[in-house]
C-alpha cells in the first residue's frame, strides 16, 4: 500500500503515521489487506523525528498544482487528507483560509479525478459546518449552517468529496470530527485551542486562560480516539457508506465546568486553580455556535467510537505525556 | 441605480429585465429607493430584442476573471446571478458545470470582494441541494445532500454566498427555487425540463414524452411568481435576513397525475392525451432525488409567495403564449 498524508507534521498527522507504521497493513481498493510500503508524508513545514524506511518526508505548498502532481500518482492507493489552517486563523486570514482549506482539497481532487484510479481518501471535516439554531442533540439531518470561514471551508470540502465519490472519481469518506482533547505542545489559532489548555497547562504546573463560560458544552474525542477512527474510516468498505460519505463522528459531550471537574479530581485543587475565567468575544461567538452533542446514529451504526468519560481522556494524556512542573 | 443580471439571454433573465425596467426602481444599499439607470444584461449568447436604453447587452464567458472585471465595478449597486448550466448538461459534462456553475460564482464573488463595495447580490439556488432520505414535507433545517453535480455545485455557492455575507463582503440572498413551470420554448437539458414540455408541448398541438413516473410529486413555482420573489429577495432589508441567506423559496406541491389532470380541465381530452409516459432511468433518477413539498416557514414569514394552483399557472401560460396548434 502506497500512502500520502497531508498535513503530516501536524499533531494527528504525525500520530497517524507513527499507528499506520505499528498496524502495517491497509485495506485496498479491491478489499485486500496489504502491507504499508510507503508512506509520504506531506506538509508546509518538515516532518521529522519518524525513522521509518516507509516513510517519505516531502515539503512544500499543497496549494501549488505541480507540487500535487508530484505527490499523487498511479500507484497512490490511499490519501489521508489533513491539511488545513486551523479556525481562527482562517477566519482572520480569509484568502489563506479558502487557499489551503478548500482551493487545495479542490486541487488534490481534480489531481486524482485526472488520474483515473480512484483511491480510497480519508479527510477530516469539522463541527464547525454546523451553527445557527440547533436542537441540544443534533441528528445527522441536522442543516448545515456554518458561522465561520473554516466551517464554510470544510462544508465545501464535504460536498466535492460527495460528489467526486458519488461519480467515481475518488472513494471517498469525510469524517466530522470532534474537538480533539488533549493536544500536547503549544497552543494554536484554532478557536478550540483552550480545551486542550486548560487541561494541559494547569498539568505542566502553567496557568492557563478559559476564554468560554463554564456551562459552554463541547464535543470531544481523544487523539487515540481520533486515529483509531481514522483508519476504521478508510477500512471501511465502500459499499457500506450507504448514507452518504460524510460521517459525523461520536464523541463525549461535556462542559467546561465538567472538564475542569474531572481535572480536579485526577490532579487536584491546585492544578484545576490553574485555571483562570477570562472572557475573549471572538472564541466565545465561534465556539458557541458549534452543537454541544451528537445522535452520530450512522457513525455509530458503521463501528464508530466515543471516548468513554473524561477522566480517561485526562489519564491518556498524562500517561502520553508525563506533567513536565520544573 | 446599476445593476448586473448574469443569465440575462436565458427565460428568467429576460422576464427579469423586463419587469425591473416596468418597476423602474429598486432599493439601494443605504435602503432608498433609486431609478434604475442601466442593466447590464450579460450572457454568452447575445441578449436581443429588449429596446430600452437602460440596457447594455453584454457577451462573454463568465468564467473568465477578465471579462468579470468589466462587468462590475465600484458603481454596480446589485447582481442578480442567474447565469448557470442546467442540471443534466451539469450531469453530463462535469468540468463545464464546476466552471460555470461553482468557478464563476467565485470569481464574481472575489471581484465583488476585491472592489469593498457589499452590493446587493440574489442568486437562484435549487431544490436540488436535497436528496438521500429526505420527509413528505422537507424543514428549513433539512441537511442538503445533492445527487447531482448541479445540486452539489449550487449548495457550494450556498454556502460560499453565505460566508461572504457574514463577512460584510457582499449582501447575500440565495433564492431556492422550485422548478419553474410553464417555460416557453424548446425543450432543453434540465432533468426538469418534461415538466413544462407536458403541458406546453400539448397545448400547441405536439406529442410529449413524461420520463417519469405519474405518482411523482414535484415543488413548482410559475414565472411570474419567480420573477416577483427575485425582485423580494432583493429588496428585503438585509436585518430581516436573521435566519440566513439561504432561503428555501415556497412552491406548489403538486404531481405529475395532478399537472395533467390540470391540463384536462383547462384544455380537454384530446391535449391531455398527447403526452406519453415513456421512462428515462437517467432523469428519473435525478428527478426523484428531489423533494416534492417544502415547509419554506422562513421564506414565508419574509413574505416570498407561491401560485395558488396549477390551473392558474397554466392559464397564465395560455394567456401570454397563445397556442400555436398549426
Amino acid at each position: 500500500m502506497n500512502i500520502l498524508v497531508t498535513g503530516a507534521a501536524g499533531f494527528l498527522g504525525r500520530r497517524l503515521i507513527e499507528a499506520l507504521l505499528q498496524r502495517g497493513t491497509l485495506t485496498d481498493r479491491q478489499g485486500t489487506e496489504r502491507p504499508i510500503s510507503r508512506i509520504v508524508g506531506f506538509d508546509v513545514v518538515p516532518l521529522s523525528g519518524i525513522d521509518d524506511g516507509r516513510v517519505q518526508a516531502v515539503c512544500g505548498d499543497i496549494a501549488d498544482p505541480q507540487v500535487l502532481e508530484g505527490l499523487i500518482d498511479t500507484r497512490t492507493d490511499s490519501i489521508f487528507h489533513l491539511a488545513a489552517v486551523v479556525s481562527s486563523q482562517a477566519e482572520q486570514d480569509f484568502e489563506l483560509g479558502m487557499r489551503i482549506n478548500f482551493s487545495a482539497t479542490q486541487a488534490l481532487l481534480e489531481r486524482v479525478r485526472a488520474l483515473g484510479t480512484c483511491p480510497r481518501w480519508v479527510m477530516t471535516s469539522s463541527v464547525a459546518v454546523f451553527g445557527g439554531r440547533l436542537p441540544a442533540q443534533v441528528e445527522d439531518g441536522q442543516v448545515w449552517a456554518p458561522q465561520s470561514s473554516y466551517g464554510t471551508q470544510k462544508a465545501m470540502n464535504d460536498l466535492l468529496l460527495a460528489d467526486y465519490s458519488r461519480r467515481g472519481f475518488v472513494d471517498g469518506r469525510s469524517l466530522r470530527m470532534p474537538t480533539i482533547v488533549v493536544r500536547p505542545g503549544k497552543p494554536n489559532r484554532a478557536a478550540s485551542s483552550f480545551a486542550s489548555g486548560i487541561i494541559r497547562e494547569p498539568l505542566n504546573g502553567q496557568d492557563s486562560v478559559c476564554p468560554v463560560p463554564l456551562d459552554t458544552r463541547l464535543w470531544l474525542m481523544s487523539p487515540m480516539q481520533a486515529i483509531n477512527n481514522l483508519i476504521l474510516g478508510h477500512e471501511l468498505p465502500g459499499a457500506r457508506l450507504n448514507e452518504g460519505r460524510v460521517i459525523n463522528l461520536p464523541g463525549l459531550s461535556i462542559t467546561v465546568a465538567e472538564m475542569i471537574d474531572a481535572l480536579r479530581r485526577t490532579a487536584g485543587d491546585e492544578v484545576a486553580g490553574r485555571i483562570r475565567l477570562e472572557s475573549d468575544p471572538a472564541i466565545e461567538r465561534i465556539v458557541a455556535s458549534w452543537p454541544g452533542s451528537f445522535t452520530a446514529r450512522y457513525a455509530k451504526s458503521l463501528g464508530f467510537t466515543a471516548d468513554h468519560d473524561f477522566a480517561d481522556v485526562i489519564g491518556q494524556f498524562i500517561a502520553e505525556y508525563p506533567p513536565q512542573t520544573d
